[in-house]
């Protein structure tokens, strides 16, 4: 028993030497005023760590509202979720920013079929966002399989009166599985409007995911330059039902797949960008904004898309308020509305900003889901770039390591401009796309201390952001 | 119409080029060497993350076993599996090494209740490994809540008869959560042995984790030098029930609780480690090990604690393999039994090595959970230390940025000594005491890319020690 004791008590305390390493920064390295921002960075992180709030209003934003599809009644309800929980916050001022934006509806639950061998087969699927209805009676057609546009553009007449099957698959071998994301994506936005082209009856595209699972993965299409009248349907199939299907064809090549959508593009609707704003002490007159959409897919809770990405946008207001941090520009934080299908909060955002001649020398934008931050991707000019970059010390604590250039996010890039520094939020991207644009993507797929560390991320280089690129506006020609 | 297609359009391509940017290494930095160890890293990854096994291993290991606690029926069916997985990968030779373990047994599921304000309250409680059970009709004693064993030691007799109640919770500003785990923990260790010195009727400890939720943790304890007359039973409450379990004593502090339990400590049984090797095509007589622990603790399936560890290590083997790497030292793969309770295998995996005058150059270790990979911890001598950091430039790509000095792991530390290397697996720490030790981890919380992200660091690891570590074995004295 002795030795038993002896040897437990000796591998807890093993473990406790091993992890018991908290990363810290050796005070030796750092100039003076380094010094300060490495204390007020250490207060963001306990403060959101242990006073966070941005995990109990993702819990009702998504819970108590839901799926926020532009111009559907749970978008409506976002706004004004947004704006009382603004106020809440003790913004300087908060206000709505009108903007019409595309009203896409689903209508009833899709319908996929099949049958081989005398077995029928049920098919995971749903509407693109944007696709027009299959006829009432649903569509009945031979299945072509095709991994591209460019083999799809080669096939030419030959898919008349065939629905096209899109089945190229994420490449897995892509650490960061938004670049597999990114190599597949093309066949969701423009296999109908490649295929319309050439008279095929509908098209069904792969799930945008690296996860082999049940769930079909919506986002949005468009037709291009195709005239109405050779619109077709499109719809996403899940990625398990595209292996299953794939090897179908194979036995039969002809089997005939059945599909039915009701879906519809109504006339635009009327919605808003919910913005506040902290005043800022020294040159209100500049801004640094930071922000989210509000928005999302219809099948989920717009849980991980974005829903995290607007409460640690808020969080970052709150933090700086609760530890009486004061931005020296003014902090404008801003739930943009419709990035989901049309982007019309972004552009209505930054053509008001432009008319009202407003100075931005910052964005950052949280819109790749709510995991475990791992850093930055930096859109900005070289001496700006570089002075980010010099923060490293400062934020690899946090495990924040990746300052890479890289682009931002769609909804604070039409900001862009020559000395405008924008900042993509990196967080953890291996889980993402098992929820992106999905029943899947709900509350309860978000850790809190995640989400905690993510807000704590966004506030530190908003912080530094606003602290330094301010005396750098001398830079400006 | 037009303009909302380029507007998504526009989206797409922004959220693409933002994303798409797939780390890579600037080939120009490196020697000629460095761009073969690039290459067979990046096969590595490619490998684990297109051809990976180990996620269906585990799927096997969790769910068709289940959980495996020294001793148990699922832990000598996990010596089995282990033994024939470990065939099926085609290792050189694979054998079992016998080792008497500890015998715990928990019995019936735990009972606690207390009564406030006339409402019955049921606590999730579970009894911490080794503890002794309660009298069959359970204990019912008034409750006194500390935060340390210090306070606990002040109180000297004033607990006899009471029951002591541990509640120091996790500290939530530490970023990584074994640091938060490390300044917990001695509380539910030797929290009884401190409290039944003095007469305590039984200990309560808050459960070791971050999250507020209804799982309590178990995990083990020691009675340390105490007379064994003395011993008290001790059990884990969930974090939540502690939370109001306090709330409750501040309005009436002397209610009365009430637990039972029925566990109990058996005799040592035999049991056994696994281990495999492929023999070194250089220097077969230096041995470079990986390994994990088989056995886990009885309330889930052990998925992150320690599964995920297991099939990440023979996954190292497996990807070698495929890939005709040949290790030029002798690569072994141990599955050791026991390190939740006892630590037996450890020890004699450590003692027959020495006894076989087994010289191993370097160990690796991977028990902190299957989520994303985010470096190593090294305890090496300066050069070597030195040497692994300057493999970061390999390693970044792929998400491995934390190669700080710090501890390995419980079960390779036993062969510490000047010249050999030890490196503990650092996967992200945010999750996983979500799951540590409690029936919440299962195999449904473990992401199969994360997994394979694992197998393919330490395999990356395992192959720069088995090269480079190799030539160095000049530096022995």
């Amino acid at each position: 028993m002795k030795r038993l004791i002896f040897l437990s008590s000796l591998s807890i305390l093993l473990f406790s030497c091993a992890q018991k390493q908290e990363r810290t920064i050796n005070s030796d390295v750092l100039s003076s005023e380094e010094i300060i921002d490495s204390t007020n960075i250490k207060t963001l992180f306990n403060s959101a760590l242990t006073d966070g709030k941005s995990y109990e209003w993702l819990r009702d934003l998504t819970q108590n509202i839901g799926q926020r599809l532009s111009g559907s009644e749970g978008a409506a309800k976002s706004v004004i979720w947004g704006e009382k929980i603004m106020r809440e916050v003790g913004l300087d001022s908060v206000w709505l920013q009108p903007v019409m934006v595309p009203h896409w509806v689903r209508g009833e639950k899709e319908i996929a079929t099949y049958t081989l061998n005398g077995m029928q087969k049920n098919v995971p699927i749903c509407a693109l966002g944007f696709s027009i209805a299959t006829p009432e009676s649903g569509i009945l057609a031979e299945v072509i399989e095709v991994k591209s546009l460019e083999e799809a553009k080669a096939l030419g007449n030959k898919m008349e009166g065939k629905i096209v099957f899109f089945n190229r698959p994420f490449d897995d071998t892509l650490i960061n599985t938004s670049s597999a994301y990114g190599g597949c994506v093309d066949q969701r936005v423009n296999g109908a409007a490649v295929c319309g082209e050439f008279g095929a009856k509908g098209v069904i595209v792969r799930s945008m995911t690296n996860s082999i699972d049940d769930f079909p993965h919506t986002g949005t299409m468009s037709y291009g330059d195709l005239p109405i009248e050779k619109y077709i349907p499109t719809a996403a199939i899940s990625s398990k039902a595209a292996n299953i299907l794939s090897k179908d064809l194979k036995e039969n090549p002809s089997l005939q797949f059945y599909f039915k959508q009701s879906c519809e593009t109504l006339p635009d609707a009327p919605s808003f960008n919910v913005v506040g704003e902290i005043k800022g002490i020294e040159t209100p007159e500049n801004f640094v904004v930071v922000g989210g959409h509000l928005d999302s897919w219809d099948l989920g809770e717009g849980a991980h898309d974005d829903g995290t990405g607007i409460v640690q946008s808020l969080e970052v207001a709150y933090l700086f308020k609760k530890n009486n941090i004061k931005p020296k520009n003014t902090l404008r934080i801003v739930f943009f509305m419709n990035e989901e299908n049309g982007t019309r909060g972004a552009k209505e955002y930054a053509a008001l900003s432009k008319m009202n001649k407003e100075n931005h020398i910052a964005g950052l934008e949280s819109d790749f889901g709510g995991h475990t931050p791992r850093g930055f991707s930096i859109d900005g000019n070289t001496v700006n770039t570089q002075l980010l970059q010099s923060w490293k010390k400062l934020l690899s604590p946090y495990g924040l390591h990746d300052l890479d250039k890289g682009g931002s996010g769609a909804d604070i890039s039409p900001l862009k401009e020559e000395n405008v520094t924008l900042v993509g939020y990196k967080p953890d991207s291996q889980r993402y796309f098992d929820y992106h644009h999905t029943s899947n993507d709900t509350f309860d797929k978000v850790n809190k201390r995640e989400l905690e560390l993510g807000s704590a991320s966004m506030a530190s280089i908003i912080y530094l952001m606003d602290k330094y690129l301010y005396s750098n506006t001398a830079l400006k020609p």
